[in-house]
């Protein structure tokens, strides 16, 4: 369905009404400007009571999606299953959609392209990554492909506030998590955020629109923050640094994407440091307009409400995503052949494989927590997970993911294994 | 003229061979996948030796804006006059235009606006503000204007470049300039920037996107930074604070819009605080989003290159700025019905008109520079200008722009006089 000039009202069909649709149904109703109506809105629960007109409601999915008159479904489940029926059904019925479906997005996303291609209507999910920030719009039309050198961000904001407490309040993980969950900014299972999966399903959406790659979120290297332990934000501060859980996507110098999510050494080079407690923020390096950062909250009711507004809003001059990068013959395939420079923090050497190391620089043991720094290849990470089991936890130094890729590999080859 | 589908080559005249020119010309050849070809360059002298085929070249704008095989004009010119009249007359023959030119846009912005309407071609000119900081497109898209707060910017690098300078190495104002002329951040004639034209300029553009308030520049209250002391930068930095040139556009709690470029002394509360150097940052708040924080190059040839780029892409799925904001009736006006909370800084007691103070609060006198400060109503910046001559400066305090206004009002109110 085609949604053509401005006085085209949007009618749309909520699937959804937890705080963001909420706010998204508020925000509505109090500006008729917009020029978009609510007709009804499928929710699972029918006897909860909430802030609208009990018609407005059902639980009856086809009631929305087999209406004619709706011409947008708005999508604010949070099953990814139900989410990935109702985005597939109401494409095929030529219906305009937008999600704010992280998981969604990044686990069906080459068939998504493939039916917005085959029914002609757009799918728009800026909501999906950073919510406010407007990230996904801005890589897809500001950023050719061979221009962006990198893509480096803070996605998660229940980590990132995780981490910042722990950095400020010098708490431990769990009474920081703790502390997140009491301010509504960690989930009662927050183990999606803290396993790095959220932020590495949102570099996944990142990489498509970036660099034209389309990954599963199992192929990328990734990990959270919960085997970081108090003494290593110590040991980061001692350095000048911030730990900050980063996704980043990358191009080497022979045009190769590298993408990972780790928690990395921020330093003052990066705008990231400045990034606290809730907020997320992406930094963008490209050959034309150099160093960009943008920032914002990055889950929330309404800043979630506003992205989907503005995914409405592109809605009503046929905005849709070209996915330029992606038409140029060949998907882009990511690659793990590059040297990390790292921290590997433990307690107990027996968990750590210190021979796969290309070669190690120093070695810190203090009180009962040790510090080893050094060369690692990618690969070795890929094919391994002692670095993220028994409370053994990786740190990237900020070299190892700015400019250092080439020369730390040639170092690491002339000296492989030497100082092991 | 209507570039309707993806496949569509854009064949461009391009008005202007400086550094931006160039800089496109550049990209443009070397990234076919934009699928844009510049097909005339219109220069004003001829006999320069230029990085491309001289073929390419003529003196003749007629040769571009009469040829009916091209589509888009991109503008780059330098003169605000000959600008106006390729804006206009290309518009007027159907041909969509993208420019970077901040005067040639805050001046005739409502011309060109009907112009647009009449003959339903597009004007796009994200690099006329911030260049690289997508931020005109993001008020159009993003922020609707019952729920925008304020936008808050540093828009122009020269001055910033400068402010920097005098912050960090202690440099007076004619030491700073001349370094940053020397550094390519300030022209050899600096007056539009160093006076606060040109940030005045783009927040004439930007009132237009985020309020749809058609103002002149000449109806805003500013300054630039001529008569800033090193004095302000040590008396800034004792409080904790850094001075910046900032625009800001904001509503008041009644819903009026108060508008106005003055250097400010900006402290953690805000990120401009980190917008070092020539780098432009723009922060916006809004009820939906909260606070969002953009940064990046706002001039130079690559950035704002990279802006005109975004443009033409833009052009491809016909996008055009709807001033959605215009659209509803009445235009927003601006008020000066307000009060500032303000340090003057100043030499002589002579140059300085205290008894339009409201309320002094502080009054202090060190070596060869005094500083007062206290509360000022806004008509009497509109009314006079000693506060900008004869070597005297004012200086914005943060609370005055941030979310003080009505409590401000009040208390100068209650005391107005009182401490004069």
């Amino acid at each position: 369905m085609s949604i053509h000039n401005n006085g085209t009202e949007l009618t749309i069909g909520l699937f959804g009404f937890g705080v963001v649709g909420a706010s998204l149904y508020q925000v509505l109703a109090h500006t008729p400007s917009l020029n978009a109506r609510i007709k009804k809105v499928c929710i699972k629960h029918a006897d909860k009571e909430r802030a609208a007109p009990a018609a407005l409601f059902t639980t009856d999915a086809d009631a929305l999606l087999n209406d004619a008159d709706i011409n947008v479904i708005v999508e604010l489940t949070s099953d990814s299953d139900v989410a990935h029926h109702i985005i597939s059904t109401a494409l095929r019925k030529g219906k305009a959609v937008v999600t704010a479906g992280k998981s969604v997005i990044a686990k069906h996303l080459p068939e998504f392209i493939a039916l917005q291609q085959q029914y002609g209507t757009p799918l728009l999910y800026e909501a999906a990554c950073c919510a406010s920030i407007p990230v996904i719009r801005n890589l897809e039309e500001y950023y050719d492909n061979d221009l962006l050198h990198s893509v480096s961000g803070i996605v998660n904001g229940s980590t990132n506030y995780i981490l910042t407490r722990m950095a400020e309040a010098k708490l431990s993980f769990g009474d920081a998590l703790a502390e997140a969950q009491q301010a509504g900014f960690a989930e009662a299972d927050p183990s999606l955020d803290i396993l790095g999966v959220d932020a590495a399903n949102k570099l996944t959406i990142l990489l498509t629109h970036a660099y034209g790659a389309l990954t599963a979120t199992s192929q990328l290297v990734y990990t959270g923050i919960t085997d970081l332990h108090e003494a290593d934000s110590l040991y980061a501060r001692e350095k000048g640094y911030e730990i900050k859980l980063v996704a980043h996507a990358g191009k080497l110098p022979d045009g190769r994407i590298a993408a990972f999510v780790l928690p990395q050494f921020v330093g003052e080079g990066s705008r990231l440091k400045g990034v606290k407690n809730e907020y997320n923020g992406v930094e963008i390096e490209s050959s034309l307009a150099d160093r960009q950062f943008f920032y914002g909250k990055g889950a929330g009711g309404f800043p979630t409400a506003s992205a989907v507004l503005s995914d409405l809003s592109a809605l009503r001059y046929n905005y849709r995503y070209e996915y330029k990068k992606l038409q140029r013959g060949e998907p882009t395939a990511l690659t793990h052949d590059l040297y990390f420079h790292v921290c590997i923090s433990f307690r107990s050497l027996l968990h750590v494989r210190h021979e796969q190391f290309a070669r190690i620089d120093e070695w810190v043991s203090k009180d009962q927590r040790c510090h080893i720094s050094g060369i690692i290849h990618c690969s070795k990470l890929v094919s391994s997970d002692w670095w993220k089991q028994n409370g053994t936890s990786l740190i990237l130094y900020p070299q190892a993911i700015q400019h250092g890729f080439v020369e730390t590999a040639k170092k690491a080859e002339i000296n492989e294994l030497s100082l092991v």
